[in-house]
Formats: C-alpha cells, structure tokens, sequence
C-alpha cells in the first residue's frame, strides 16, 4: 500500500480532494503502465489518449468457473482471511470454546451466517431435526410436546436482532487490551431471525395463575438453562428455527433456539428441548458460577439480563490502518438491548469534542445500527472514540465512569467507550483513557 | 410423515384446535413410546406422569463439534437438500448457465448468500480484488481509474433491494410448467447491499451536457454490457462491493458490481470494470439478441426494464406439500420494481374470492415482502393463488390478462399470477387457469 503515500494528496476537506488525487493518479499511473493488465485495449478508441487502456485482464480471456458446482455458494478464494477467530488461551478446551465475528471486515447490518460468532459449553451438536422435540411442562394446564413441524404450523415471525454475549468486551475490562475490534467487539452478531413466538406458544399450554418464570434447556451435553421472567418471555421472545432466510446453523442451535431480544445471548438458549414453567428463578449453574456480575463488595448482582447501549468504530481500526491522508469514510456499529439507537456522537480527540454521525436506514430496534463519518486526515494522531445514545435517552458510558460503578471485579456487561489511538504512520492501537 | 395423517384432526377453525391435537398426540405418542429418544429421563420428577419423559437422546450424552475448526461456518449436515438448482437443457454448457433459488427452504425476506440464485454467461471469475479496475470514461470532463480501495473511499450506502432475472417465469410461459417454485419463480433473491452511489461516482467524474446514457461492462469473458439511461443511474444505481454484510460472492460478481434496483437483473452487471457515458443507447448483444420482448406481430419492444409487480406462494408448493389437515400457515413472497408492496391477497378458489394476506414488517422498497395467511385445510382440493399490489397501484395481472397483451413471443417479464391445485393427498400441482 505504500506507493499510495507517494501520491499527490491535497489535504483540504474541499469535496474535489478526492477527485483531484484520483484523477491525478489514474494518469499518471496509467502513462507509467503499472496498470498494465488492468483495462482491455479494446476501449482505446473510447476512452481519451493520456487514459489509454492497457491490454485484457486474464479472466477476461477465458471461461469463468461453472457455478452449477458449487449448489451451495462460498466466499472468494480472496477472502480467505474474513474469517471467525478464537482466543485458545481463554477456555480450558475446544468443545468450550468461542469465536468472535470480523467486525472489520463487514459491511451494513446483516451478519452472514459463516461469519456469525459463537459461544459453546460443550460442543455444537448437530441433531436430526425430525428427531427433535420441544416439551413445555411445569405450571400448565396441558403440558406438550412438539416435533419441529407442530412449531411451524404456528404463525411465523421473522425479525433482525442483534445477539451479543455477556462477556464482549470483557478481556478490555480485564486489562488484556486485545489489538483488534474483532477480539474486543466480536461476539456479537445481527441476523434476520424467524420463528414462532413464544407468547403463541406458553398460550397453547395455558399458564397457571402463578407461572412466573421459565427455564429453557438446551440439548446439548452442557445442558445449558437460564431463568427468564415471564414479563420477559411473554413480551417480545421468539423460538426461531430460522436465520437470514435458511435454518440455523448447527453452532447456531440447530434446528430451535431460544431469542431473547436484547438481552444478554447466553439466555438464548441453543438446541432448547425443554421449557419448565415455575414460580421462581432456579439459579442454575450458569447462573451463579457464571454470568452474574461481581460487584466491588464481594457481593454478585443476581441478574444483569439487558445489554445497553454500546458502539464500536471498525475502520479503521487495529486490523484496518489507514493507508493514506485526506478524506477517509470513518465505519462503525451501535446497538442497544433496549430499543432503538437515536444518535451515535464521534469524537476524534479522545472525547473533548463529538460530532453526530450519519445513522443507515433503516434503525430497527435491538437491532445493528451502521454509522458513518466523512473525515480528512492530516496525518496526525487521533484518538477515535463513539458513543451510542438509544431511544430511552440512555448514553453509552467512559470506561472510568463504568469503573467508578463497577469496580474491578465483575467481567461481563463492559459496553463503555472504545478509544482507537491513530498514529502517525496510520495503524490504529487499542489504548484506554481515564 | 404419513403418521400424522392418523392422529385425530379437528377440522374447525377454532383457536383449539391446534393446540388439542397436540396435546392429543403428546399424551398417545409418549403412552405408545414411538418418541422413545426424543426427552431426558431426569424431567420425569418435573413432568406430568402422563407426560414421562424417554431417555436422554444421543446428542445429550456426548461433546459436539468444536467450532473453532469451522472458522467459516456451513450448514447442518441435515440441510443438505437445500441447494441452488439448475435445469440442465435449459441452456446449451455449464459455462452459460443459471441456478435457482430454493424459495419453499426459506423464510423472512433475506436470501442466505450460499443460495442467491445466478446466471453467468461465460462461467464465473474470481478476481483478485487488489488487481480490478473500474474505469470511468466517454462523455466526461475527468476520466477516472478506479482501485477498489478508491471506491471504498466514497460515502458507503447500505440497501435491501431484491433482484430478479428478467426471464423468472419464462419457462412457465412457454408452458414447461416445471413443477415446484424453485424453478417457477426462483430466479429470485434479497440481500442488504453495500456500496457507493453511482451518482458520486459520476459526479465525481463530471457530465458533460450531452451525455445521457451510461454502458457498463464486466470484466468476464462474456464482456455483459447494457445501455442505462442517465436518469435512473442517477437516482438509485449503486456500485456493491458487499452482500449481506461480506464480500459479493464471486458469481454474485466480486469484486464489484453494479446495482439497479428494481430493474431487470441482466442490467446489474456483474464484475464491473468499465462504465461508458454517451448519448444514446448502444444496442449491444444482451440488448438485442436477448431480453427483448418479442411481439405478438414479430416486433421486439425496445426496452423492458422494471420488473413489475409479483408474488408467489412458496408453502404449500409442489415441493411442499400438505401433510396433516387442519391449520396452516400459508407463506410467500412478493415484490416490485416501483417501490414498496402495499397489499398481497391470496385466493383458495383459483381467484374467484380472496383474503387479504398479513405482511411483515419492515416492508421496504424494491426489497421482497413476506406474507402470511393462516388457514385450515378439510382435506378436499384448493386452487391456490397470490396476487401483489404495490404502492403504485399495480396489480399483479392473470395470466390470460398479460398473454391477451403480450401473445406467445416472448419469455421474459411473466409476472402473472402462480396457480397450484392442492390434491386431496395435500400435493401440490402447478396447474394454469384460464
């Protein structure tokens, strides 16, 4: 990338900056022939004299791959590099293990399904799904028991929501200061979800008068359980079979999952077999040893259940240095387990002074958001942070206002403010303010 | 399946009925054992005693898969029948070739990328994306050469838009009546694109006064080119370098193609390296030799690029068919190049009387449209059909309205109204009325 630092660059924030370097390149470039394959010599007589067009790119010359082999499509070979990646220092093994989705590398809201990232306790189970069942039981009239097909042929609901694990962001909090959006950011995904609800579902096996709670199951050899309030289950929760149009993947909870929009993703449970009906939170396992907050006391908060409003800049960003001055198209990603974002504010000088940042349509709630900012660089060091706002009024705290709460001890629920320091030489390091 | 048609149905519309034979089949299924793998033994202390639950089922009882050796993730073993299909004599190689998309596997609006139908006409390249070139030339003050690291540079857009061959439906109008939606209508998908508005691009590159109308050109062996009028390349042509969040798949045309929302999809050219501007329409093969729509007194309409609105109903469909009586959820899918859908109606008597369908949100412009219709199946045989209205106040036509117009010429732009007749044995039949 370096020949692009010996370019011209005009660094005014005028709108023809852009242009002019382009231009200027595209002739000096094309005069100097290091283009050469680039452009077919057929266009010559099109285009003008100084941009003559240098001879056909090979794949130009002949046939393309058949696609009729490939009945289930892949990514190019090129993109090899965008992949989910692990920390193999952070779990005991690999059938407990996480993943964490490439930020940087995306674009708009939608995570595709390869790419989404995934928290496990004992392995992904891969089950037949006609051999699945669904049992509800416990303070119902009528407990019962579903195959995959009886789900279906209730009312289908499809929605985008953002999935994001309780513990994102926590080896920032524990100080391990990981180089990459994808390592402090990256366990979180956003999809199209479809399902049944399940308020239709709870409805068709009558709760008694003093059903208060529920506890899903997966059925996966952990046998994952989480306590939901039944406020919660009958609101907006979804049992989904589905994701960005075709069913779950198998890492995913294959073929049933649980939603719980908004709220922290090991409540999602995956594989979900079976939803007891209580009168009372369980405090299961995961529950107590995990996924409880650690206040500065010694004493746990009991449920930490929302994920509040959080953003990320992914470009650039540790993985994606700027390459070169002038203007430059600043990406990131906001959501908020309680609703819909409102504003996400930039700041380029740690926090002293913000900016609002262009939201992409359309802003759905407990959704992804994308946000954008034109900027020019002079080639300077900036310290790049964002901040999200959602529609209760909420503001995306500072890592030393979370602290003052918090203290040190808890892990989970970090959603403060990231800074990205920008040097001179335009890689970006993860660096902490306050 | 065909144990379900034993189970004691209740054929009224009442909101129990469901819900009894559930309860019906649960209690006589867990009796009778046949679910013997399905539920844990260590709920029977939680379950009902009628409800005992079986042992724990396989995948209970050992570790899954550890998905850090998937770093891009694919689908359960058990999807293997959902797949992109082509029909084999319908074009004379595999290098000119196009698949379909499996719309009756699929749910909500978005179209996994693994399974975006395609159509190539030299086979599909994959192109290092640091060595592709965009070049802006012809009727313009500054020709401009473009890296796709310069086109990230410009503002990004994000956008749902679905795109359509033009030839969808074109064998069900020369009456192969292939029996199943993938290959009736799935030339078909949706995605969220990303990339840069072509108004910059062109902005960037100055008009002259006279020019008014754009060629672009790939860069594949088949060199796709199509005349666009300056008009709507300017308001809502993007160049996409990203679906669904990741890189357009390289028969999708990676590294960059262009976007014209809800015009016919041979004019989204596909590894787009060159874009022409001049002052009128070139006429080059793909605009002559192919869509056009032939006459009924031999002459070819010039041009026919909105692909109106349309809708088809992928569950029940010739690959899914009815197996139980009672309630259903009737879904499909419709579209429009003009806009938003504003109402789907659905007809179970071959269009004598219809009910409007439910749609969900968000319903968005140039984008597919999920609806819903519950209903309850007796058994007996029903002529199935969808009919799209969109925000124009077009109405998806009869076949026999749009053949009294169109006569038998032509094949492509056949968005008339899909008929299936469900047989007593809940098959579904492509069938056309009138």
């Amino acid at each position: 990338m370096l020949w692009r630092k010996k370019t011209r660059d005009s660094h005014t924030k005028t709108p023809s900056s852009l242009s002019r370097r382009l231009f200027l390149r595209a002739t000096t470039a094309l005069v100097g022939g290091t283009l050469a394959s680039a452009l077919p010599n057929r266009l010559a007589t099109a285009a003008n004299a100084e941009n003559l067009p240098p001879n056909l790119p090979s794949w130009s010359q002949h046939l393309g791959f058949s696609v009729d082999d490939r009945p289930y499509g892949r990514p190019s070979q090129h993109e090899g590099h965008v992949v989910r990646r692990s920390v193999k220092w952070l779990t005991a093994t690999r059938e407990s293990s996480v993943n964490f989705t490439p930020l940087h590398e995306l674009d708009g809201f939608v995570t595709p399904n390869g790419l989404c990232f995934e928290r496990h306790h004992g392995g992904a189970p891969d089950i037949p799904s006609q051999d699945h069942r669904l049992m509800i039981h416990g303070l119902v009239n009528r407990p019962l028991l579903f195959t995959m097909d009886d789900l279906m042929r209730f009312p289908p609901v499809s929605r985008f929501h953002f999935l994001e694990c309780a513990a994102n962001g926590g080896m920032e909090w524990r100080g391990s200061q990981l180089n990459g959006c994808q390592y402090t950011h990256g366990m979180v995904h956003c999809v199209q979800w479809t399902g049944v609800s399940l308020k239709t579902v709870l409805d068709e096996a009558g709760l008694k008068s003093h059903a208060k709670w529920l506890l899903p199951e997966g059925a996966d050899s952990a046998a994952m359980t989480r306590s939901i309030p039944m406020e919660k289950a009958l609101d907006d929760c979804l049992l989904a079979y589905s994701m960005n149009g075709e069913r779950l993947r198998p890492e995913q909870g294959y073929p049933l999952r649980l939603l719980v929009p908004g709220w922290e993703g090991n409540m999602w449970v995956k594989w979900l077999r079976r939803i007891e009906v209580g009168d009372q939170p369980w405090h299961h396992r995961e529950e107590t040893s995990k996924y409880t907050d650690l206040l500065p006391d010694g004493k746990a908060r009991r449920f930490t259940w929302v994920m509040e409003a959080k953003s990320i800049i992914t470009n650039p960003s540790p993985e994606k240095p700027l390459s070169v001055k002038g203007v430059q198209q600043l990406k990131g990603l906001a959501w908020s387990g309680r609703g819909k974002i409102k504003r996400v504010d930039v700041s380029f000088d740690g926090g002293m002074n913000w900016q609002t940042a262009r939201l992409e349509e359309p802003v759905l709630p407990k959704c992804l958001t994308r946000f954008y900012v034109e900027w020019n660089w002079d080639g300077k060091s900036v310290m790049l942070q964002s901040r999200a706002m959602d529609e209760t009024g909420y503001v995306q705290p500072t890592y030393a206002d979370l602290h003052q709460v918090r203290g040190e001890n808890s892990i989970y629920h970090n959603n403060s403010i990231q800074t990205w320091l920008i040097n001179p030489n335009g890689e970006a390091e993860n660096v902490r303010l306050g």
